[in-house]
């Protein structure tokens, strides 16, 4: 195989060729491969590494271990014309996801507003993939899932929710608004980071098993994996002080339109069943036609943005962002000069491709 | 007037009629001023004392200097089967509040939600007792408003969003979970209880007027009274360490519901006309019948809530609270005990009844 250390760029149509063809050697239908593929770049695209394909080997473990099944069939068992509640049986997340946010998209055309909830799906990849999906249909687009317990409610010890994100996109020009924040501080991924550089985490981050304040990265995630307690804090931090009973709150938000309104499982019960994830999410798209003249409502946000980018900016900083705006230019620029992998993640995409029985060299470079 | 130092408890009912009277002469009608005591004393029950009663003088004033009109007739300026826009010409909030809860309700029986936006409204009290109608009709509730401008985004020195609080109550047992939180870290109330006590403000929660951490409160409430710039942070924090960019995140999405979605005024435009408050709010009802059977649904959510108060304790610590499980004992014990009024709050009482031309004594007591 080709070597390199650091990090290499790659053209996105050779890694979404690559991509599909392992998922198609993992039983997915063509129209699948280019779905999950899409889902997984757009991460990379957009500068979150974490979700990119550096997760490939991940989900690949999924599949291969039975957690995801690539024959299932996603089966609406509820439905009104405004929302329907879908039963995911256990099918990849990025398609439950795009086929429920196509749903909600349709029945927002049809009368304003559509909420589709998910139940016993798996990861879905990054939140903004699907409220995109919305504002390119001129619309808001809301996306919600919950995922395995690792933030620590106010005053307690034990790990209850997931990181629980929550996130909307808004079509402004120049790009879209594009809020997707998990409720907890950070997420499980920057902690790998710290652990990794062999770092303490910053203050404000991390309890211990019993429910204090820590900076030992290494000793809360295997805390975390031995379920001995313990683990991230919800966005405000801990205690009152700094309001972390918000970030809490936020999460419990989440929690109701995802594991309770589909009739799923909430994340204190996601993986305990032997063979599932048992993850759920929430779709809403609302057309803020239902507000008047859009072309004018879009206006006015877009301009509120800009007058925030041209806000006075603090001592040391030369630029204001709006949510979705690094993102939105990280991927102009990868889509031209390419997506950049590290050693890692390279050698682990050929033992994949070896293992699904595909050359790696007929997609990658040597 | 019976003075006393400290707090003293007086009746619900007494304290119903005395507020009552001052706004019939101040020109509301009689179920006006019903409604708009219920919500201000709403507050003082839940434990609030920051949105109750205490702020009678800022109401008063607020009427006697025009920026409330209490002749204003709320309009309906855009309509359909699922939405409104009201425009409420200056009216009292607690009642453009009431009245477009009511329609959001109103289109949530009919069609399953309801949404409706307000602009050019005033102050409406605390966020919490509007959800609660909603949850009231067995619906969800969901409310937002914008404020003054007091949240510096993440990198700026510059006031820009208001305190945004977002709101959202679901009926569960014993109580209704009810969520109601400002996007800051904390509000401005709370800078004024440590302004007055003459303390320093905890790590994390100001900036001064170069968008650098301060903790001189005194300096920062007179740099918001001037404009000189800084103020409170986001929920979150200052940069991105502990991810202040998802607090004003959320205060986005609330001036999207509010201030842009209603055709209206944006947190950094509000009190910019003299004589006008130009706040907007909105209001979502959502029948959670949308998925599935109400009872089963509410039983999920409740169960998963006493999960959370039966999880591990932190260290030094015996309880964990559901969000509005305070507010709810707190209204249950006063309403039986009285509300507890200082008295500087007292005295102000009196001194706006006899400035509304009615002699105090009538109402309170000796």
């Amino acid at each position: 195989m080709g070597e390199f250390s650091g990090y290499r760029l790659f053209p996105y149509a050779l890694l979404h060729d690559f991509c599909s063809a392992v998922f198609r050697a993992r039983g997915f239908i063509f129209e699948e491969c280019k779905q999950i593929t899409d889902v997984l770049l757009a991460a990379d695209l957009a500068g979150i590494e974490s979700h990119g394909i550096q997760r490939l080997i991940r989900y690949d473990q999924e599949i291969s271990g039975g957690l995801v099944n690539p024959e299932a069939k996603a089966e609406i068992v509820f439905q009104t014309p405004l929302s329907a509640v879908m039963d995911a049986h256990d099918k990849m997340g990025q398609l439950s996801g795009i086929e429920a946010m196509n749903l909600a998209i349709e029945k927002a055309k049809t009368h304003g507003v559509g909420i589709v909830t998910v139940r016993d799906s798996n990861h879905y990849g990054i939140a903004g993939f699907y409220t995109h999906m919305a504002a390119e249909k001129d619309l808001i687009g809301i996306c919600m899932t919950n995922t395995q317990a690792i933030m620590v409610p106010t005053f307690s010890s034990q790990a209850m929710l997931g990181t629980n994100p929550i996130a909307l996109a808004m079509p402004a020009e120049p790009c879209v608004f594009s809020f997707d924040a998990s409720t907890t501080v950070v997420t499980r991924g920057k902690l790998e980071v710290y652990s990794k550089r062999g770092e303490p985490a910053p203050e404000g981050w991390l309890l211990d098993e019993n429910g204090l304040e820590t900076t030992d990265v290494p000793k809360v995630l295997s805390n975390i994996i031995a379920k001995r307690g313990g683990g991230i804090l919800p966005l405000g931090g801990a205690g009152e002080t700094t309001s972390g009973y918000k970030g809490y709150g936020f999460a419990l938000l989440c929690e109701l339109f995802t594991g309770v309104l589909s009739g799923g499982t909430t994340s204190n019960h996601i993986y305990e069943t032997p063979g599932r994830s048992n993850i759920a999410h929430c779709f809403m798209a609302i057309d803020y036609a239902l507000f008047g003249d859009k072309k004018e409502i879009r206006e006015r946000f877009s301009h509120f943005l800009q007058e925030l980018r041209n806000a006075n900016k603090a001592t040391g900083q030369e630029r204001i962002y709006i949510h979705g705006e690094k993102e939105w230019e990280s991927a102009k620029s990868k889509m031209t000069e390419g997506i950049p992998l590290n050693t890692k993640t390279y050698a682990e995409m050929h033992s994949i491709a070896r293992k699904a029985g595909i050359d790696p060299l007929d997609y990658l470079p040597d």
